[in-house]
């Protein structure tokens, strides 16, 4: 993996390349995501289409099912999924703290039940970086820990102090498995470090100060949009991004709005990754330039246009909104295949936007649009 | 609609071709069945890559919902749809025997109530005919009485009686409405006549040559394919063929499985529809060539191969079982899409594989072949 910013913007904004043993990823990039090996509703010949480069994959859910064993006896993550692009996996360690039951968290790691069948499982740093190598993941996470929000100071601290503790250790298991890197499925991977600290902006410092010392491919920031207020979120990125190596991406996980996404762009974030696009589809929402709209709605009952008029994607080029009601209403697959894709291409487009302004120089002016679009139509557009 | 035989064997079996006023239908030809408005987990430019010309829609489901005043404003199934190809639509007839409750069934038409609100309708042969003009359906069906089986000789007699009345009151309706065919969305459209008479030859004959006798563009045999046995089902298309307008396009509704439609091709049939290739896909059941595979099969778990290897869908080029097992388990929508797409595939592979057949003059081979490799393969093949 090798990253190269080709351009910014008040020193901060920058767009950018990462090189992938799976492609190229133009960035500031939106990773659309794939919990269980599959992007909800979307055939990956589609999402190509859309102009996604990189997914996500999250360790813990495919450690339950199909396993790692699975994985490593059918060649890795990309020919199972039968996706060629790039893949970025999460360290498993966010689903161990919000979704397994019964854990045991020490230094070494963390004891838990699957959330499927109770059975036991062990997680460590090192395991952690063996399982995702294994997997044939572009991008590596270490396992942290996430701490809640809110948190005591003191649980902050611990969660940093661990963080830092299992990122050190996950990036030795990295170097001494490095003589063996060329027999995993994606011998070109890259292995980031993730900064805690919740709003503490002492303790974010100290995080990234440390994981920068350990020396990462890329930094990820987690602890955010864990339940804060958005714009403490966005001050936390803020504080943090500040202390991180310029030459190296930088990935807010599991943000965001596309508002939220435009104003991290600003403060140089350069990955994301968010399951609102794909879920709200789900739920018959969709998102347009002058922010959501319920598909499900009664006033679109005979409205022959589009989902968005300004939109060209496959979904606004054929369907009428009152089809995708009907849809919608009738509990059809149709319905949120086409909304999925609908908002996938929302959140695309709006990256690739992002790196246009950026690479004409015009930043200033779009992010001026932007702000004054969302304050016109308050919120999510 | 035109219809023009180009080929036959053994001076039944024959290939031709539908000319509708939305494109050609090559046939024999199966039409994927769209009963609410939309072929269950299908986008439209997926099914006319996958060769198909013509799909089925359901009167009943889309009087009820929709509605044919919202198809009537919105310009028709069509454009509601975002389908360039042809549609056939039944009369109703089917559903409000089968669904609805408190039916009321006399000479005028039928009374009953919405299977989802319980509203009351009316549904008569000559609205069934206006109807299905609004919607603009290419191949519209005339109201019949299908009869369940087994049915007593009353019933059946019953019901050719009636079905034959409401066939003549259809084609009268046809008529009256012809200054202003133009007006609807498809002034092109053919209208067909049912067949009934269950298992009773005589009354098959009899039915045939009565709606002979008042002139359709198409012929359809009712009736087969609800409950009785296969075999059964297959004597009474064949008895009804023969006394059929050789120059007319014969529909069996509602079949059927793969060797049932290559017997009934064999005997003269060249329109198809079935739920089979898409409901089983939602179960988790592919075709093949060596008949039906469960994917949820535990034998899957680590296998690398396709479905079938001799298959060339976009399922089969890029996904694996082990992969398509692991969707089915974690009830993911890619994994009933990616079925359902293989077995349309399947179905209109078969489809262009018989109209081949006929026009290279090798049809007793090919189905020689086909009843050979039943016989091995026992079911489903």
């Amino acid at each position: 993996m090798k990253f190269r910013v080709i351009g910014s913007a008040a020193d901060q904004a920058r767009v950018g390349e990462l090189n992938t043993g799976h492609g190229l990823v133009r960035t500031p990039a939106f990773m659309p995501v794939g919990t269980r090996g599959t992007v909800k509703g979307v055939f990956p010949r589609d999402l190509l289409d859309l102009g996604a480069q990189v997914i996500l994959c999250n360790t813990y859910h495919l450690l339950l099912r199909p396993g790692i064993d699975l994985l490593r006896d059918l060649g890795g993550l990309h020919r199972f999924l039968g996706w060629p692009g790039a893949i970025l996996t999460d360290s498993g360690g966010y689903q161990v703290f919000s979704l397994s039951s019964l854990r045991r968290v020490d230094d070494h790691g963390v004891v838990f039940r699957s959330h499927l069948d109770g059975s036991p499982l062990f997680l460590s740093p090192e395991l952690a970086v063996e399982f995702q190598l294994i997997a044939g993941s572009d991008l590596i996470m270490s396992l942290d820990e996430c701490p809640p929000w809110p948190a005591s100071p003191s649980e902050l601290d611990q969660a940093v102090r661990r963080t830092v503790l299992w990122a050190a250790r996950g990036k030795e298991a990295w170097e001494r498995l490095q003589d063996s890197h060329a027999s995993f499925p994606t011998p070109e991977a890259g292995l980031f470090g993730i900064v805690q600290g919740g709003g503490d902006a002492r303790l974010r410092a100290l995080c990234a100060e440390e994981l920068g010392a350990i020396g990462f491919d890329g930094f990820a920031i987690g602890g955010v949009s864990v339940g804060e207020p958005p714009e403490e979120g966005l001050r936390a990125v803020a504080e943090t991004v500040v202390h991180l190596d310029p030459a190296r991406p930088r990935y807010v996980m599991g943000v965001g709005e596309p508002w939220q996404m435009v104003e991290m762009v600003n403060l140089g974030v350069d990955l994301f990754d968010c399951v609102l696009p794909t879920r709200l589809a789900r739920h018959g929402v969709a998102y347009t330039g002058m922010g959501r709209i319920s598909l499900r709605n009664s006033s679109f009952r005979l409205d022959p246009a589009p989902i968005s008029s300004e939109c060209g994607c496959y979904t606004c080029r054929n369907f009428s909104r009152a089809y995708l009601r009907h849809l919608l209403k009738s509990e059809e697959i149709l319905g949120l295949m086409l909304l999925t894709l609908h908002n996938l291409y929302f959140y695309l487009c709006l990256m690739k936007e992002m790196r246009t302004a950026l690479e004409r120089g015009c930043w200033e002016a779009f992010l001026a649009e932007k702000r004054k679009r969302r304050e016109e139509f308050e919120e999510g557009g």
